[in-house]
C-alpha cells in the first residue's frame, strides 16, 4: 500500500505538465492516490503556494506526502528537498520557502534531505521542469515507502529557506492589510483574522469601510453568504479563518480593482 | 473496498476548495475513487447542477455515492442531506433541489437523512463551506460503508426541496425555449428534445430559424459536426438527447449573444 | 488489478464530458487509475493532441492504456481503433492520426482493431460523443484485461491515418518555423530543436532575433528561467527538447501576437 500524495503547483490544468507528473508517479508507485490540491496558484507565487499548502495540513491524511511545485528558481542552485515532520507526513519540493509554512503547521522540520539520488531522478534532468524529473519521482518513491534519507544528503533544517506571511498594520479604527488571494468567485481574502478586528476595536461594527487605491465602499459584517443582498458588499470570515471581502453575485476583486498583494484598508464607518 | 464517489460542484478548479474535499475523503475513506464529474457549474446555479447530476446517473457505477455541492444557502437553516434510492446509489448534498433530479432518475428517494452526527462533521463546521466540513466527510463515510441512517435524523423524502426543469412553449411552427447550458465549445443546449420538434411540426424541416433577443440565423439540421460547413449554424441532438445550436469552429453562444437562462425561439424557415 | 489509463482530449474540464468518461471507466473497470494527461488541447487540434500523446510515452507506465479523444469526425465513417505496440501499451481513439505519433514513439503499431463489439459499446451510441460511448468503455475493457482482438475486426496498421509534424525551413542564419503550442504561461513552443539551430549556424549566438508577422524582438539564449531579466525575451530549450520563446513574467505569445500554427522566424542578430 502506498501513501497518498497531495499535489500543489502553479502549473495549471490546461497543459500536460500536471498530467505528466501524475504519470511519473504512477510509474514509480502504481496505485498511489494523487490528490490535486490546486494547480491554480498564480505563476511563481511562492508565498501563496506556501499558504495554501499550510492550510491543507489539517485536512491531509496522516501519512500524506505533500508535493509542492512553484519553482521560479528551477535549474539554478536552489536545492530540491524532502522534509520530515513529527507526524508521518513528508514534504517534497524546492527549497524556496514553498514548504516552510506547511512544515511549521505540521509541527516543524525534524530532518531534511536533498533530492539527489541518481536512482530517483529521471535522466536527463531538464533545467526547466523539475516537477517531472525531480519532485514527482521523489514523491512517488516516498509514497512507495522509500525512507527520505535514501533521497540524498542530509541538510540542516535550520538552513532551509522560509517565507513569512505579511502582517497587517493595526491602529484604533483602522487596519492596513493586503490581498492574500482572489478566488474563483472574486472573493478577496485579506491577511486579517477576526482577532485583528478586535485589536482595532472594530469587532462590533455592523459595517466597515473597505478602501483600495481605486475604490471605497461600505461593507456589512456577515456570517453567511445568504445575508448579503443585491449590490451589497460584505466582510465575512472565510473557511480558513481569514477575513474576506465579498459582493452579492459579483466579483468584489473586479469591482474594487484589486489583486494579490494589493493594499486594502478596513476602517470604521463614519457615524453621522 | 470503498464505493466510488462522483463529485459535482460550482467550486471550480482554480482554488483549493475541490482538492481539500478530496483530501478529506482520502482521510475518511482511504483508497476511494473520487471522480470529478464537473466543477464548472456556474456559481450557485442549482438547476444546472441538478441537471448534470441527473444526466450522469446512467453512467455512474451501481454503488456510486453522488456528491453535489452547489450551495448558496450554506450556513442558513437549509439542511444537509443524504438520500437513498432503490439502487445502491446514495446522494449527498444540500437540501435545495440539487439532488432531486438525480434521485428521480435513480428511481426515487426511498429514505433520507439529515447529516448531523458529530462523528461525521468536521469541527468546527464553517458557516461558508460545508463541502469540506459536512458533505465530503459524509460522502466518505458512506463510501466506506457507513449506513446512511448513522448520519443523522431520518427525514420525510416528500418534504425535501425539488427543482423542475423549465418546459418549452410549443405552437405549430414555433418553439419558445431557453438556454440550459453553454459548453466549452460555445454550443448552446436548449430545453428542447427531438420529440418537441415533432410536436411543433418541425421534425422534417432541413433548416430552422434560430432567434434570440439579439440575433437571428438560419440553422441546418445536422446529425454530426462534420456536416456543418464554414460559417454555418446548425441544430443537432447532443449526447444527452437535447437539441443544441452549434456553429462551425465557432461559439454559437457568443455569436448569438446568449447564456444560460436566456430565451431562444426555433421557427420554421420562411419558404420563398 | 487493472492497467492505468492516460487520458488526453480537447474536451476541457468545465463541462461534464471528461467526468462522464471517468465514470464509464469506473463502471467497466472499477479501481482503475485514470490520469488526466491534458484536456486543454485546442478544440479539434488533432496534430497538437498527437504531439502531446507522443511526448507522454516515455513517462507512461509500461502497461498503460493511452486514451485519446480529439475527434472532429465523430459520427462519420472514420473508424474507432485500438492499436497494439511492441510494449504492453495499447492506444485507443479515433482513426484520424491522433494516436499515430504515440505508436511510433512506442515502437510502431503491431496490430490494430476496430472498436465495434456490441458488448463494448454503450448503446445507443451517440453520433456526437464517442468519448463516452466508444472510447472510454473500450479503454476500460482493455485496462481490465480484455485482449484488443475482442474489441472488433482486425485492421491493417499500414492503412491507419497518420499525421506528421511540420518541419522548419532552415537556411544559413535563418529558421522559418511555426508555433506548435502556447502554454499556460504564454511560452511559445516552436517546431525547432537545438540541433536545428546548429544546422542554421546559430548555435553559438548569445541572442537571436525572433520575428512574427506582427512583431520582432531580440531574445537572449537562456538555459533557465532565472537568467531572464525584467522585460527580456529569451529562447530556451523546453522540458521536451523544443525551442521555446519566453518572456520575463509575461506572455511571449500575447506580446508577439502569435498562436498555434502561426509562422515565426529565428534570425541572426545584426552585428553593428
Amino acid at each position: 500500500v502506498t501513501k497518498p500524495i497531495l499535489f500543489l503547483s502553479d502549473l495549471g490544468l490546461r497543459d500536460e505538465f500536471v498530467g505528466v507528473c501524475h504519470s511519473v508517479i504512477a510509474k514509480v508507485a502504481p496505485g498511489t492516490t494523487v490528490i490535486d490540491l490546486s494547480h491554480g496558484i498564480a505563476p511563481q507565487d511562492v508565498l501563496l503556494g506556501a499558504l495554501i499548502l499550510r492550510e491543507s495540513v489539517p485536512y491531509a491524511p496522516e501519512d500524506a506526502v505533500l508535493l509542492g511545485v512553484v519553482d521560479p528558481g528551477v535549474g539554478t542552485d536552489r536545492k530540491a528537498i524532502a522534509v520530515e515532520t513529527p507526524s508521518e507526513r513528508v514534504l517534497v519540493g524546492p527549497d524556496n520557502g514553498l514548504l516552510s509554512l506547511a512544515w511549521e503547521a505540521a509541527g516543524g522540520a525534524t530532518r531534511a534531505f536533498e533530492i539527489a539520488a541518481p536512482e530517483v531522478l529521471l535522466q536527463p534532468v531538464s533545467s526547466v521542469f523539475h516537477g517531472r524529473d525531480v519532485f514527482a519521482p521523489a514523491a512517488g518513491h516516498v509514497a512507495a515507502g522509500m525512507p527520505p534519507e535514501k533521497l540524498g544528503p542530509e541538510l540542516d533544517p535550520a538552513e532551509l529557506v522560509r517565507v513569512t506571511l505579511p502582517e497587517p498594520e493595526i491602529t484604533p479604527g483602522e487596519i492596513r492589510c493586503q490581498v492574500l488571494d482572489v478566488d474563483r468567485f472574486g472573493n478577496v481574502r485579506l491577511n486579517v483574522r477576526p482577532a485583528d478586528l478586535a485589536r482595532a476595536g472594530l469587532q462590533a461594527a455592523p459595517s466597515l469601510k473597505v478602501a483600495t487605491t481605486s475604490a471605497s465602499t461600505p461593507a456589512r459584517r456577515a456570517a453567511t453568504y445568504a445575508e448579503v443582498g443585491p449590490g451589497e458588499y460584505a466582510t465575512i470570515e472565510d473557511a480558513w479563518g481569514w477575513m474576506a471581502v465579498i459582493r452579492f453575485e459579483a466579483s468584489a476583486a473586479a469591482d474594487l480593482v484589486v489583486r494579490t498583494g494589493d493594499p486594502v484598508w478596513l476602517l470604521a464607518t463614519e457615524v453621522t
